[in-house]
C-alpha cells in the first residue's frame, strides 16, 4: 500500500526545494488535502506563472514582470549609489529598512570556487559596464561575511581599481541587542577589526 | 518596493501549510524559480488532482483514487481484525512495517471537546457500525498517546462495552533504543504501568 498517485506526486515535488525532506514533504501533501478550491487555484496558477511571467529586470537582475523593476523604473532615486547584493531577496530586505535610495545591482550568486561558480557566472560583467557607463560614484558591496562574500567583495574591487568608484562594504559586527557572550569568534574579531573612534578629545 | 505579485501569491498560499511562517513561505516561493518546466507543470497538476482525485475510501475513509482504497480492495486480508487510527498517514506507516494483516479504519481525527471536535465529527459512528454488521472479532485501537487519543480510545470502548468484540491498544513505552535517561516522565510512566510479566517460575 503507498499513497495514491495524485499525493506521491505531490510529496515529489516537495521534496526538490531545498531543506525538505521525506517526512516535511509527506507532511506538506497531505496538508493541501484541507486547501479550499480557490488556495489550489491561486497556487496552481502563480506555479506556472512563475515560469512565465516572473523574468529579470534588465538593468539590475532584480526578479520583474516587467522589463524594468519598480526600482529600476523609478526615475526619483540616487543614480550616484548602487548597492550590490546577492540575491533578489536582500533588495526587499533594504528596501524594508527603508534607509538606501539609491539602485540596486543583483549579483544572483558569489564566486564559489569550490561549488565551481566563478565571475562569468554572475552578474560581475554588467556591474563593471554599468559602472563604467553610468559613471556611479558609489557602490556599496552588502554581501554575506563568508568566504564567498568576502571573494566577491575582493574581485570586484580588484577589477574596479583604476576607475574612479568609491567601493565601500556593509559594517560587519554584533548585532544589536545580542550579548557579546553568544557572539561567534569570528563575528567578534570582524567587530574588533573594523571598531570606529568615538573619542572626543583631539589628541586622538 | 515589493516582490512581484506572482511571488506575492506564491509566498501566501505557502504561508497556509501548518508551521510555515513567513520567512520560510518566502524560501521556498523563491525556490521555486529554479525549477524546471517538467516540476512545475507535475506540481500545478497534481494541486489540481488533488481537489479532482483523490476521495475518500467508502469502506475505511482512507486516502484513495477509486471507490474503495487498495486496502479494501484486497480481498486476502483478515477480515476479523480492524486497526483504527487517526488519520492515512498512520495506515502507510502500518502497513510499512509489513506485520498487521487486517483493514484500518481512518477516524480523520481525534475527540477534543477543548478544539470543538466531538464524536460526531470524526468516523466513530461508522466504525461502530462495521464492528457490529461485520461482525468484526477484534479492534486494536492505535491512537496516539495524548489526551485526545486516549479519551477517543476510551469513548470507542465505552460505546461497544456490550458487543463481543475485543478491543486492543497499542503499547505505549520506551521506544527501542531509547536511553531512559531521556525518555519523558509521561512515558516512563506509563511503560511501568503496562509492565508484562516475565518470570518463568510457576509462583509467579
Amino acid at each position: 500500500m503507498k499513497y495514491p498517485t495524485t499525493i506521491l506526486n505531490l510529496i515529489e515535488c516537495f521534496k526538490r526545494f531545498p531543506g525538505i525532506g521525506e517526512k516535511t514533504a509527506e507532511r506538506l501533501a497531505l496538508s493541501i488535502l484541507d486547501f479550499d478550491s480557490e488556495t489550489i487555484e491561486l497556487f496552481s496558477k502563480s506555479l506556472k506563472d512563475s515560469k512565465t511571467k516572473i523574468r529579470r529586470c534588465e538593468k539590475c537582475n532584480n526578479l520583474s514582470e516587467d522589463e524594468l523593476c519598480e526600482i529600476c523604473k523609478d526615475k526619483t532615486r540616487n543614480k550616484d549609489v548602487l548597492c550590490v547584493v546577492e540575491d533578489p531577496k536582500n533588495v526587499i530586505l533594504f528596501e524594508k529598512i527603508n534607509v538606501f535610495d539609491g539602485y540596486y545591482h543583483v549579483l544572483n550568486g558569489l564566486i564559489s570556487p569550490v561549488d565551481g561558480i566563478n565571475p562569468e557566472d554572475i552578474n560581475i560583467a554588467s556591474l563593471i559596464k554599468k559602472v563604467k557607463d553610468d559613471k556611479i560614484k558609489e557602490i556599496i558591496l552588502a554581501l554575506k561575511p563568508s568566504i564567498e562574500g568576502e571573494t566577491t567583495s575582493l574581485y570586484i574591487s580588484k577589477i574596479l581599481e583604476d576607475t574612479d568608484v568609491k567601493i565601500t562594504k556593509i559594517a560587519y559586527g554584533i548585532p544589536l541587542g545580542a550579548e557579546i557572550d553568544y557572539v561567534d569568534s569570528l563575528t567578534l574579531e570582524m567587530a574588533l577589526e573594523n571598531r570606529i573612534d568615538i573619542s572626543t578629545n583631539k589628541n586622538s
